[in-house]
């Protein structure tokens, strides 16, 4: 059976991962009849934001922990990846992938990549093996790949991702992009001011291209 | 266009909502056309566990701020649902249910269910208004309405209902128990050792007999 590493960055759309996201995309490849195992950084949030109120909070929360809860508890630290063990990977969306996985939030096309997150999308790309995007994810994979990616219709993001020598493709909900040499799928989710239903249109699509390629 | 009122708990499987299960109704809502509203008690949830390690951790978290992670932010307390500006309530699972919503985990079938939830499932029955309730939230709908539910194939769950008044129907993962009389519709989900995508089966079946309903 074939399986996936899943990276989560926390569990909520504003400081972790986003939680639709996520949870469509482990229904996307279980549906498929692969596997999946979710990984995350054992490193604190950058941030907590108090989802109701959208202010910050003063806590701390660990991307582990709480992307833990979107596991079902079965998550592992993210330096225990092995690209060898793995078909593919696959990062949700949601702004923790922006402010944990990489600075985009705060540093835009001048931004880090955890060292963590980078070495594993390298060596997934060397081995030959595709890597899913959703949402503002598809930066991290410009960034370390120069890969042409998604960004939805957002015009700001998509002259970033271009400036970090990526290329960029407009998409509808329902639509993905592919690097057909890097082997990388991205699909806009929620930089699109889409409904649920419409965020699992594309996630579908990103899974049935996946499964094409492994 | 119908409206659902979405009652959450938390987020996470071991203290609040099950998120794949709050998530998925989401999306079985929205696919069908209906629109969906999500409330929670903006009360402090009984208990926060780490889901990466399983232990009790000593913070607060509240039921609504933490419920606003799977609603995205938009999310009311849950004293201003009024049953009159929806077609039916919809209450999905995870230990939030029976730690929050009622006292079940800890009380078992001597249980009491949250004044304000209670109000609500009364409120919405009164109306002839369908229920929805998935996994371990059945027990609330048995305890205040006596209705005919599923707890999936758990017996020590099925003896509590009958003793809380209620009646209770084994189900498999893709099937739902209908009460006629009290139009409450239940899916195991969880309560069985099941996947994603099987747990998909079950809401996407709960959905569909609730738009035959309303």
């Amino acid at each position: 059976m074939k399986k996936i590493a899943v990276i989560l960055s926390g569990c909520g759309s504003r400081d972790g991962s986003e939680i639709h996201e996520a949870t469509l995309s482990l229904l996307a490849i279980d549906m498929n009849g692969l596997k999946y195992q979710c990984f995350a950084p054992n490193k604190n949030q950058t941030e907590v934001v108090n989802h109701f109120t959208q202010a910050q909070d003063s806590e701390k929360r660990n991307m582990l922990v709480e992307g833990a809860r979107i596991a079902r508890g079965n998550i592992k630290p993210i330096n225990e990846i092995n690209a060898a063990d793995f078909d593919a990977l696959w990062i949700p969306g949601g702004l923790g992938a922006a402010k944990n996985l990489c600075s985009y939030f705060y540093e835009g096309a001048n931004m880090k990549v955890d060292s963590d997150v980078e070495s594993a999308i390298k060596a997934f790309n060397k081995a030959g093996k595709p890597i899913v995007a959703l949402c503002i994810a598809p930066v991290i994979v410009a960034k370390v790949l120069g890969a042409n990616v998604t960004s939805g219709k957002d015009t700001g993001t998509a002259s970033n991702i271009e400036a970090m020598g990526g290329k960029n493709t407009v998409c509808n909900y329902d639509e993905i992009a592919y690097d057909t040499e890097k082997r990388v799928i991205t699909a806009p989710c929620y930089m699109l001011d889409a409904s649920i239903s419409q965020i699992w249109m594309g996630i579908k699509k990103a899974a049935d291209k996946l499964v094409e390629l492994i």
